[in-house]
């Protein structure tokens, strides 16, 4: 008989995260789960790995029943700790999220939660992040976890393509509202940047990133207009960052000095 | 008259690194040069910014006669910083480096010199990252000034593609061993992580990671080949991570659960 799949859990919001728990209970079913997650929020920390200080890790017991630890690096340092470490065999399945808010468009760079499942696809697991859009700590996961059990359903019965892993995005509505799931691409977006320049109690000058998120992509193939119609938008994500497309134009150039 | 370039000039290694007055002393003769770099080393940072923190910038004279100020932040900060906080235009070009050691093939995704070029690129700003490959703080640079001046020349007088930044890498030689530069692909390759397991003076268990980089692609059009036979390679780089290629088979599968 064919062994249960192993399915690593991953997130950037740390263990204790109700996202976490959520993706804990959405993928229960389909396999033998080890979770290996921040013991500290780690948003926006990317594809940072920790390379001039030392990572900790150790067992913790939020999981009911189910191995789980807490490190001390970023979401992608878990991914390989996890890997080398903590896990007998390679998992089946890497899960990533569910992420207290939306990971959608050029978001997927900043994400710690897609770059775990990105780290993922460069091991050659098949992985999926998933992001609600609500950033509430109290957030409605009901209709996030339907729809991840969907998708990691699919998954496991299809594979993911290789070298890419998903970016599942679920808007924040009751799931009976949810109005399927759509394969998309990444929309073109833009932050507007913005620091709030604060002085601290010693006269110090500090600075806040705030910023405000601009869609600037109408296309109806795009996540950004999925989710605005109430649907799950999925996009594969790849991590060949080269611009094809540029390499003719740039042969053209004279580099003589 | 036309005003002269503003060049804004960051890198990961921090405003004392050699690499980075390697870069001012080659950006210079081209126009008005500001820099804004991290305050302390923040090698393999990828795209992270800080949320959860705030940021402290303050000026700094080890550039003369140029502005220049360290960031507590990121590579990715300083991007948003110099660009909201302290230039007084947008910038006509950004660069970033000269990085104390390779980032070619998927290494694009761990660096912070080449996140805070893809920053530029997302700011619409025309962005080179560039790196020397040898990781030595005492490394020659001068065949690197040299190339990163005809690659600044060439971009300012042919204009980076849109969306698009370019990852420079510099063999480790002789300026006249140099055979020329190559515009390239992002070669395929892997690290092969391992963690040394260490037990601190308290009985304590840490981590350090360490690994092998195996390269996995005999293209003769990637930037591992171009670098092994003595080019300089050039890789544009875009921001969209969508796997367009996968996106037909994903609407293929049966997600109804």
């Amino acid at each position: 008989m064919k062994d249960r799949p192993l399915i690593l859990v991953t997130n950037d919001d740390s263990y204790i995260s109700p996202g976490i728990h959520a993706l804990v209970a959405a993928v229960r079913p389909f396999g033998d789960v080890v979770v290996v997650a921040p013991d500290k929020p780690q948003s926006g920390m990317g594809h940072a790995i920790t390379v001039n200080n030392i990572l900790r890790l150790h067992p913790v017991d939020q999981f009911e029943g189910i191995e789980a630890y807490g490190c001390s690096g970023t979401p992608v340092d878990c991914v390989k700790l996890a890997i080398t470490h903590v896990l007998k065999r390679r998992p089946d399945l890497l899960v990533s999220g569910i992420n207290h808010g939306a990971n959608n468009s050029i978001n997927v760079l900043y994400s710690g939660t897609m770059s775990a499942a990105v780290e993922g696809a460069m091991e050659g697991i098949p992985s999926i992040g998933f992001s609600l859009c609500n950033f509430s700590w109290e957030a409605d996961f009901s209709g996030a976890v339907e729809y991840a059990s969907r998708v990691v359903k699919a998954a496991l019965e299809n594979g993911i393509p290789p070298k890419t892993c998903l970016n599942v995005n679920i808007p924040d509505i009751p799931v009976s509202e949810i109005r399927g799931i759509k394969v998309c691409r990444q929309a073109e977006a833009y932050w507007a940047d913005s620091y709030e320049k604060r002085t601290d109690p010693h006269g110090g000058t500090y600075f806040w990133l705030t910023g405000m998120f601009e869609g600037r992509d109408k296309g109806e193939d795009t996540d950004i207009f999925a989710l605005e119609n109430n649907y799950v938008s999925v996009v594969p994500v790849q991590f060949d960052m080269t611009a094809h497309h540029a390499i003719a134009s740039l042969n053209s150039w004279n580099y003589e000095g």
